[in-house]
């Protein structure tokens, strides 16, 4: 038997603090199509105003605001009315003092008028002349050229993903292409000589379907990264450091969720010990489940020992994992995580300095911990999201407010 | 100039409740790896028990628990070693009573044995020999060949779209393929004589780039659509009745971003009636911004016609298209939306009987209101997120803690 971890463990908010690896990815430019959920790599600012011209608002008449001075419905304003207006082009008619040209939303007001009136306040009497029954001031009904977006203002910024509605204003602002941050290219290995792959139909005793490089593949992608797989290494340090040699060479990110036994931690370490410095950051994390995770920087490139229970792999893989894979790839902003405020259905028991990451169903605003050994990947599925129990906490009473972090 | 529209409004909630187009997507057959977020047309039960054998949870020693009965500090129980077990191997040994085995965490339990002492708890005194300083029961250290899933328990439920884990325990159960809704395909179809597509570098005056339709794209990718773009059709009925008819035949929903101008809504209606029965379900949706709303229905195709400016159709996309796109593509339990509780920095007034979708940016718990006129694409960009405002209310005082719904 291998002699036993004796690992300090850190608390988890010192060490997302102090673990910063230098890795960041490069950069590359994307067709504005394909550019949902990338990351700008700078603001990106507009080459025009927007939407370039005046534009009418509403449907009705563009005039002179002063001629309407002092109208309503019992002393209407008469103005001549001097033709119509059409979608998409220039407005190339001059409004003298007492005239109106009929206008729809959306239109060029021509230079010469400066409001628009709603064509709920005009009567057309008789023909060639409108009735104005109430009076307009200077920009009524009218947007202002620069007034959507300002010659060289910022359309988005860098560091957030771009959100569909961005996608929207970068499309009004004719941008095609943009540069964004590569996506974090990730490696995932196995090890555990008892793991074997899903696809594998019949299972000898002993035996198990790797789940934890499934889900994570899943995580990867949902937080923008590539996964990388490197399929499953046998509990055998050469071949391990081999393995991690490879991906530290190939991948931005490295993810190792090791054998569940001491053994295979322990040759996890090896391994990158084997790699170089900066090595090993900290093995131990003050967590539950997760304490076993282990934190390095192989050259530049971090590498996240997972614990071998999938469900404790996953666990630290969002905890810890996710915002080192946002850093790597210049997400400064992350997209908001859904969580809802719900009630302890039942008290929890934590450490005090430990991170609790407790697993709840969510029913009508109840939050009931799914109880039962780390090994069983079930509570996670069934699981709608999960409690965080912060490091001076010892512990949620029943009642206790909580904020739940849903899965999606 | 076209006459005015007097179209009885709708409450959204009531339409919501009201249109229930009968069109589904059929189902498909997709690989394991390709099915993070699909939907499970039926649940997916296991084929088998997991983890399928008794499995130790600690690094330790196989035993009978009985024979470690009254086991203490002071008085150990002597147990003879006879052998050490491996992970991924069949535990072919028998534990005779007073027999230990060594095992390791995740390796299989020997049937002879029915708890596994942790190593901490023992001590190697002489070659051979164990001694146990800690009682265990029956159980203890194991877990159970059913305890993680069950023959024939529901692994993922139908309806609810595939999460990260979800995908880990189909893995370990070795499902490598599965049924699922297949992806709504979303006609989006641009309507409206100033616009031009987004790649246009110069402008001429009066021209607007389309920018709701490429955010209509990833509105559409986030829940889980295929958008299908049938670019940008000028103000004719004739036009956009061809236009209409290949969406219903070829998509599984049809939005129609029409023209701001009453004309081109007149003329989306007409289209819409062109195609003939059930027709349109309601013009009108108590709803600010986007009242000037269309639902309808084509054979069995639902066809939203969303308002011109492209705030109101993006606002009006989420709160109305997305559940009618969720319905078509069998998501029941769809994913949370990321939201915060936060305070209101300025009060806001509201019509009763209208649904409010006020932009607001957020800082500090602080969700201040975005003031500008809906023609305002920037103000949809740099909003955080956005505020509801029920039908029944007429306003928010300065204070009122709110829901925001945050963009992602």
């Amino acid at each position: 038997m291998p002699g036993r971890e004796f690992f300090q463990t850190q608390p988890v908010s010192q060490a997302l603090a102090g673990f910063r690896p230098r890795r960041r990815t490069g950069t590359e430019t994307v067709r504005r199509e394909d550019a949902l959920g990338r990351v700008p790599a700078e603001p990106i600012r507009s080459g025009a105003e927007l939407p370039g011209f005046a534009r009418s608002t509403v449907d009705g008449y563009a005039v002179r605001a002063a001629d309407t001075y002092g109208a309503g419905d019992g002393l209407p304003a008469y103005l001549d009315l001097v033709g119509s207006l059409r979608m998409g082009t220039a407005a190339d008619v001059e409004i003298r003092p007492g005239a109106a040209v009929q206008i729809p939303t959306g239109a060029a007001v021509p230079d010469s008028a400066d409001a628009v009136v709603m064509v709920e306040h005009t009567q057309v009497t008789m023909p060639g002349v409108i009735e104005v029954t109430k009076s307009v001031a200077v920009g009524d009904g009218v947007v202002r050229p620069d007034e959507d977006v300002a010659l060289g203002k910022e359309l988005v910024p860098a560091g957030r993903p771009l959100r569909a509605q961005d996608l929207g204003l970068l499309a009004a602002a004719g941008v095609t292409r943009l540069v964004v941050c590569a996506k974090p290219r990730v490696a995932i290995i196995s090890t555990g000589d008892e793991l074997v792959p899903p696809e594998t139909a019949e299972l000898s005793p002993g035996e198990v379907r790797d789940a934890t490089a499934s889900a994570l593949v899943g995580l990867v992608e949902q937080a923008g990264g590539v996964p990388v797989s490197y399929g499953i290494v046998p509990d055998d340090v050469d071949l391990l450091t081999k393995t991690l040699t490879a991906a530290v060479a190939e991948c931005d990110l490295v993810v190792v969720s090791a054998g569940s036994s001491v053994g295979a931690r322990d040759e996890t370490t090896a391994a990158v010990e084997a790699l170089g410095a900066p090595g090993v950051y900290c093995h131990g994390l003050a967590i539950k489940p997760g304490k076993p995770t282990l934190l390095a920087e192989c050259s530049d490139v971090p590498v996240i020992g997972l614990p071998g229970n999938p469900l404790s792999a996953l666990v630290v893989f969002r905890m810890v994992g996710l915002p080192v894979l946002r850093l790597v790839g210049g997400i400064t902003s992350p997209a908001p995580e859904p969580s809802v405020v719900a009630t302890m259905a039942r008290p929890i028991a934590s450490a005090a300095g430990r991170l609790d990451v407790v697993q709840v169903s969510l029913r009508d605003g109840l939050a009931t911990p799914l109880f039962g050994h780390s090994a069983l990947l079930s509570l996670l599925t069934s699981a709608d999201g999960y409690v965080v129990i912060p490091e001076p906490a010892t512990g949620l009473d029943a009642g206790t407010p909580v904020t739940v972090t849903m899965y999606r």
